[in-house]
């Protein structure tokens, strides 16, 4: 599986879109808010610079993208109003592997752009935004060119599936079946892809430069798959839809079996132990924060907009079809499109009896660093 | 009409996108690379940069949108070579309206840059690629953030329709009949338009910096569209087309009135002229070169790689996709999808005729100029 080729979000617009099922995502951003901010006042007010270039990695399309964007203007055009500074210039890149929808993206900027300037009073300083393509576990942009960068949701990802998990039949992740060698084969491969993306982004930030990542991951350091961590049960509850599929003759044992998810769900220590080994940033603060699989259980609090109320009722159809803009585009390319619909059909019964019978969490991990001097 | 939301070309690879179409471009590109060329030495002998930020404004998508970014980097390195240089890091934006389809360009750069690599011995310098969405008529990049600006064939299409022209029936664009204020109404958006272009590109180029412009216009001062000039006879023979469908009553006369094309084809005094003007450029030099409407006549000359060569002998239906692939979106917001079949087929019958009686060319002016320090 090419990793880069297969893993996007679901783009445009409809019904089983990213942008219109991104809430455990939306969810995840909101909870990080003020890490984010506190990195965003104390570069301002250490650098006080006139251009800020800051950078989205793994930006997706759809509300989300631009959330952070505008959580950060408006910081720091706050900031710019306490202190009676003039405004500075933004320059915003937008970064995600080329299959993402950026076309999407590029075509909601205006109408985004204007409801910012109205929303801020006295309005905001220039806005140059761009799209920038390429996998961040290379280098995307010049030497020393960032003061800021922020991913969330994307980290989870890995560059590929590891590499000697053959033997993991019948799972699609670290699964509780899984021969012990899975877990150790994704863990190195998060290690290195991390390691990879610590080193790129140490040459991209200039010196005091900020970054703030949320990355799906555990609450603790247990690798036990049955320890009902949101991001082992996910995959095996994906994993048992697609096994009744494997029975009934559907999809074919093979095809089951060799498929890998190229994605690992760290722990806190696991987090900061690459960072210390990689040896470029100063570890601010790590905070890890649980999302409910059910969206509906602190949606107004969170206001969020949501058109759809009548199907927040089903919990299980809303994380399905989340998993759905996230998971298809790499589903259809291993099975083919045609068993689609019935895969998240069944997926969705599976999801909502076990939300009905148990506590069904996601952990986020969020790091704050700086950049070394 | 708004011509940021209708102006664009058509997207993807298909067999109607400006892709597969962009003949006439590619051969406007071939023919002004002696002048790039000529700039872009010039511009890497004053300055020895370690960083190159160049801009291609209106890249649109397809084969053309790589092809001046290639030539650029193959003759700075070529240059490197020469003079014993290590390559330096090359920033490339390519900007377009945001209805572009940046996603095609992007799902391309990976094994555009393979190749670039594999073309230069020794290969290249680092590349990163950006997307930039906006209309060229305002900011679109940072103060003094460019070293190199090029544009081809989009400076001809103007932010708006000119007001006041509402007595232009009958005529898509400055015809024989269109009373005298259309043309000075056209002609003084271009003024507008380009005046609006060379501001914004003197703030954001640095000094010493150079810009290359091809625009689609006249050979000479002339105002007479009864001149053959290929600009007006274009639209004059579209208009024919929609005529005959409006004598039909396949569309309304109302609606052929309404519809002016936001398009000037300025002569070269004219281009000159702004800048002298605008007053923030050296004009190094103005060339005129004629494109033949027929892509056949001097094709191999161009070693163009054309894998549609069974349909090279038909230089209408070359001619018909080309400007289909161009005005597509445009006619469709105006008329409906139902009619452009139609319209594109008779188009090419006129298009066929006469070309088959008179030697027909698009007139193309390229100005190189440099950013006064």
């Amino acid at each position: 599986m090419e990793v880069a080729q297969v893993l996007r979000m679901n783009g445009g617009a409809g019904k089983t879109s990213y942008a219109n099922n991104s809430f455990v995502q939306k969810k995840a951003i909101t909870l990080s808010k003020p890490i984010r901010e506190e990195a965003i006042t104390s570069l301002y007010r250490s650098t006080l610079p006139r251009s800020l270039a800051i950078a989205d990695l793994g930006c997706s399309s759809g509300p989300n993208t631009f959330s952070v964007v505008s959580e950060f203007i408006k910081t720091v055009e706050k900031l710019c109003r306490k202190l009676n500074h003039k405004s500075p210039e933004y320059r915003l890149f937008l970064n995600d592997l080329p299959g993402n929808d950026f076309n999407s993206i590029f075509n909601s900027l205006d109408s985004f752009k204007e409801k910012l300037q109205t929303e801020v009073e006295g309005g905001i300083g220039p806005c140059y935004f761009s799209g920038v393509p390429g996998s961040f576990y290379g280098r995307v942009f010049p030497d020393q060119s960032l003061h800021f960068v922020h991913s969330s949701y994307s980290l989870q990802w890995l560059s590929k599936v590891p590499v000697g998990i053959e033997n993991n039949r019948g799972n699609l992740y670290i699964g509780r079946t899984s021969p012990p060698n899975v877990a150790r084969a994704y863990y190195h491969q998060f290690q290195r892809d991390f390691s990879s993306f610590l080193k790129c982004r140490a040459e991209e930030l200039v010196e005091e430069g900020r970054m703030v990542l949320t990355i799906l991951g555990r609450r603790n350091d247990s690798e036990d798959p049955a320890s009902k961590e949101g991001g082992y049960l996910i995959w095996e509850l994906m994993t048992m839809a697609l096994s009744e599929m494997c029975v009934q003759g559907i999809i074919k044992e093979e095809q089951l079996d060799s498929l890998n998810i190229p994605q690992y769900t760290p722990s806190p220590s696991e987090v900061k132990l690459e960072v210390l080994k990689e040896g470029s940033f100063v570890i601010n603060r790590v905070e890890v924060c649980q999302v409910n699989w059910n969206p509906l259980e602190d949606w107004k609090a969170l206001e969020f907009e949501c058109e759809r109320s009548e199907s927040l009722s089903e919990s299980g159809y809303n994380l399905a079809q989340c998993m759905r803009s996230v998971a298809e585009p790499m589903l259809v390319s291993h099975f083919g499109g045609h068993i689609i619909e019935e895969v998240f059909s069944r997926f969705q019964e599976i999801l909502a009896d076990r939300m009905s019978k148990c506590k069904t969490e996601f952990s986020n991990i969020t790091i704050s660093m700086t950049r070394k001097a």
